[in-house]
């Protein structure tokens, strides 16, 4: 069993990780953290875990000393002292903050006004979206667990890019996320009454999920890719749906994208290309690890219209750091994370 | 006063049209009518309206008997003889259908799979969404009352495709309905348990309001406009937020492009260009006449993305009816229909 | 046209009344205030409002001058001294806060801890339910605008109270609110993920609103009435729903218990009593000043169960402010409050 | 391993007891059927199973054949044939309908307008709540799973009852449950419009589980207990919340039923007597199999108030059904059931 901890436990990414990481058949929740709320029992804050997870919250300097796999859900720059003390001493680190996404320091500090403290973590870190880049993850030290966003755009267009089929410049893409993806604090905009029945666009255009959605994208392609990114905020508690439209080359079937898409996803656990005529919606997905995506063609104008779904916390975040973890430790890959999604 | 009357008064549309004309003020509500429920008060179907609007659902010819003016809100292709008939009898018709909203009766036929079984009614006919079209519907006898999603792409498009300053190919509309978009009939996708927690697209690329959209933003233009159509539904009661993604024409100021919607919406009363920084949201214009509009440029991809909003059973339904009445019948434009949405 | 103002216009009964003085036929706002937001448009905190109220938020004092009557919709113990200024200045004075409710100043003290500082206030005060207590409405200077879950609570019960059909002891009342009724601040009950799905007691037995509950069904019933008030959350934004269970006394007949109420209430405009089998529902009154009740008797316990329902931020507040304004000024009493209910 | 199966397996509470025993250590789903749908895939019906559970449905006999224990999912009075050819041919049965919940003739053909075709299986029948009746599950052969308003009220008021700390007449029961508890079917009160941000009572003191559960409370309190019990619908997919409200006995102290509850739920694995000042919450217990309970004491009225909390689908259906099973094979009781209820 291996000795997992959560720095940050009391925030939504944070109680979701333990929640499942209490599940898993190779590990024991052997320590938490929160600056907030330290001191107190984790189900103080969250009753839904009374009696389940009474553990008491403590410094992050325990949670390093107990384990051997730190998770961190923190704001983005609190993590890069942490992954040095892991690293320092020898604990894997995985971060679902904004920390180790960008390969660039450039956009790191254009997007974020943040600087790499610890530029050398880099070279033992790893974008971790194992259906993208299984690979490179195994063997490595520090994750860089993606986000929400991204994840979603990147399980839904990986296909189309790596074949070619498609244009690189003018990706559309427009998102839609739960009100979890704006965390724990109360805001104006997630108060229940401002929230609820209603239906808004934000940060269109300049949301900081943009350079990674471009960076991975680019990856993928093999060339410089450019999209435009707009998210909304849904009156619901989980998922993300993104819709993406791409201009399909002019030599391309519409018929043989399909094709491509069910190819390079038959060997994954937890992609799903959904047959013709059954859409995805974030309700198929709630609860697991799951990315369900299914595509159209606009004949009429030639564009290759994306949908893919994910549960922001678990896809989006916690399931997918445990995968990342799977394949650090050589657990099967869908160790703790096979959660089946709840029909409502 | 003018007498009105309802036809299909049991329907979404119609009760809320029914509501509003109730207290309207310059019309009486004279007779209604409903296949399903006649004979029954309306009040019986929707309790709401106890003591408010207990009048008995009679029979279409009774209520083109007794009005001078008839509201229609039937499944298409059902209109057809109710305004043949209003016209004979010389009373104004507007129709919440799809009856006479497309000029060409080969779009009607491939999209709809019906025939225009008194083609001399479409001269006397107009499409009526009056902030682009008030002139062509004073005088005119019947008006074609637009869709929900084409009102608010038409009125969020408008200023970008009559001044020039966008390409005309290649539009994306990402829409987003509540679930009143799709009537007062239970099914399994509205069901709440279905619905409720949910989110996705349909009938992507192939929906019916695709002709309609091209057909008005082509008039506008002045050139054949094509655009890529998805919508979806949202797990709220009212509204339609649609994201829209256009090509900036090289030359253009992305500056200048606020100035032009400010402009031409200056003098209408039910258009708001929102202030630099305040995002739309389908809140806002809940039980109002309001289309809300904001619009963003992304510089790096050179697109311009216009957001709008308006409540689908109001401006994309019974007010705007209402508002081309008023038309009709020279009473003031906003009569009936200046509700002040609630803030909550 | 009285001129009217608001302090403290930027909560959520401020606004809902702000929105409703503007469309009264008598009135003009011509003033309103807030202490956060001096100096700001309304329209800058509610979007809603863009174009159709700009009006900039002033002091107390500024709306006090300007007006003929003063809405105050302010925390407990802040409207005293508003009040008395207004009664110096001659002015009326309705406030929607707790501070005129209670007729007596130990319960106020124990309740609110809180003091009357003005006793002499009170002899000029009324608690303002038109329904029960209208004689005394008229010709007052201050009124006491009840509270919302009160308001549900003493329509629902007056006939059976009045006419001494049930016992006065242990009447159960379980009473549900949208989230409205906890107010603009965000906080963590309210936060969308955490009351989005969920549904709670709180407060059980011990809500401030219990003592004034019992002070008006025991002026109804002439005799001391004690209850068990237990308010529950729910996640939707506008009503209350109150389900009282009263004993009926051993000779009534169930039958006459609905004689009695549509008796009572037949010349009510806000008060439906509902047809047997036709059962209350929050939506049916929502955004409207009805109070809808329906009765049920349960024979094999000899309980009386009475459901009742208002929109909390109109019947329960904002709206039956107005509804005592029109009785103070002489105003036809549904006058700017006659909104039909939307049927969804 | 044991081989379990499903009849009704496309009703909601069928698809939760396949979602559940598809994870569970000791069972293989063997085989499922559905009347509505025999011939088509689970995965055809709820696109969230897609790829987990392509299962074909099949017919009831079929079922039968291919199992050690059968589960029924059906309308009340069609489990009876069932429940005779399951113990003939000497497999378990766990009837998730009513036909094996009510100990009299009377009662069952009194609400449910049914009869008992086999008074003889009655004999090797049980009432399954395993809290209360665990010693009188094991051994047996057919299993009549509680109803869900049941479920919740009797572990709410066990403690209050066998105690003798309350009196037995005029027990007030409001609950509230989440809309699937109406099923999967599309209704007019289930249609979303009509359902979201809407809330009533319905079957106020005439609900079929009336019965039911006055006899579990009397056969707990040795003595006949009445209830006057109405259920109201919530605007959310899953949760019961039950408040009840009961007369403390002259001499008993507030302070002691609480030791009381915690006592004798101190060894169950389910039920969560929460500590003081944490109210209970729906959220609190979705998707497990979890039952929260609060009390509450209300001095001046000398009510004892209990509030307990279920996921209706879960404890209240598909959970209790394995939680049987569990006792019937003499597996961990907590197997398979022991998911941790998400934060949000």
């Amino acid at each position: 069993m291996a000795k997992a901890g959560v720095i940050g436990a009391t925030g939504y990414a944070g109680v979701e990780l333990v929640r499942l990481l209490l599940r898993h058949p190779h590990v024991n929740v052997a320590a938490i953290s929160s600056v907030s709320f330290e001191g107190q029992p984790l189900s103080e804050i969250y009753p839904s875990l009374y009696n389940i997870c009474d553990i008491i919250c403590g410094s992050a300097d325990e949670v390093i000393d107990a384990c051997d796999v730190v998770f961190a859900a923190l704001p983005h720059g609190l993590s890069q002292d942490t992954a040095a003390a892991c690293v320092k001493a020898g604990k894997k680190f995985i971060d679902l903050g904004a920390d180790f996404r960008l390969d660039s320091p450039d956009d790191y500090r254009e997007w974020y006004k943040c600087e790499y403290k610890y530029p050398e973590l880099h070279d033992v870190a790893v974008y971790g979206i194992p259906e993208l880049f299984r690979g490179d993850i195994v063997g490595k030290t520090i994750v860089g667990n993606p986000g929400c966003y991204p994840t979603s755009v990147a399980l839904g267009l990986m296909p189309a890019l790596k074949a070619g089929v498609v244009k690189t410049d003018g990706i559309v893409i427009d998102a839609k996320s739960g009100v979890t993806g704006a965390g724990r604090k109360p805001t104006k905009s997630t108060h229940f009454p401002e929230c609820n029945e209603a239906f808004s666009a934000y940060k269109a255009a300049t949301h900081r999920h943009t350079p990674e959605i471009e960076q991975t994208l680019s990856k993928v392609a093999g060339e410089q890719v450019t999209v435009t990114f707009v998210p909304h905020l849904m009156p619901i508690n989980r998922g993300i749906l993104s819709t993406m439209y791409l201009k399909l080359k002019p030599e391309v079937k519409a018929e043989s994208v399909r094709a491509l898409y069910e190819d390079m996803y038959k060997d994954e656990a937890f992609v799903r290309v959904m047959p013709r005529g059954v859409g995805v919606d974030v309700k198929n997905v709630r609860c697991s690890n799951y990315c369900d995506i299914q595509i159209y063609t606009d004949e009429h104008t030639r564009l290759l219209i994306v949908t893919s779904v994910i549960d922001n916390m678990i896809k989006g975040a916690a399931g997918q750091a445990i995968q990342n973890m799977n394949l650090l430790f050589g657990f099967c890959e869908t160790d703790g994370i096979d959660m089946i999604p709840p029909a409502f």
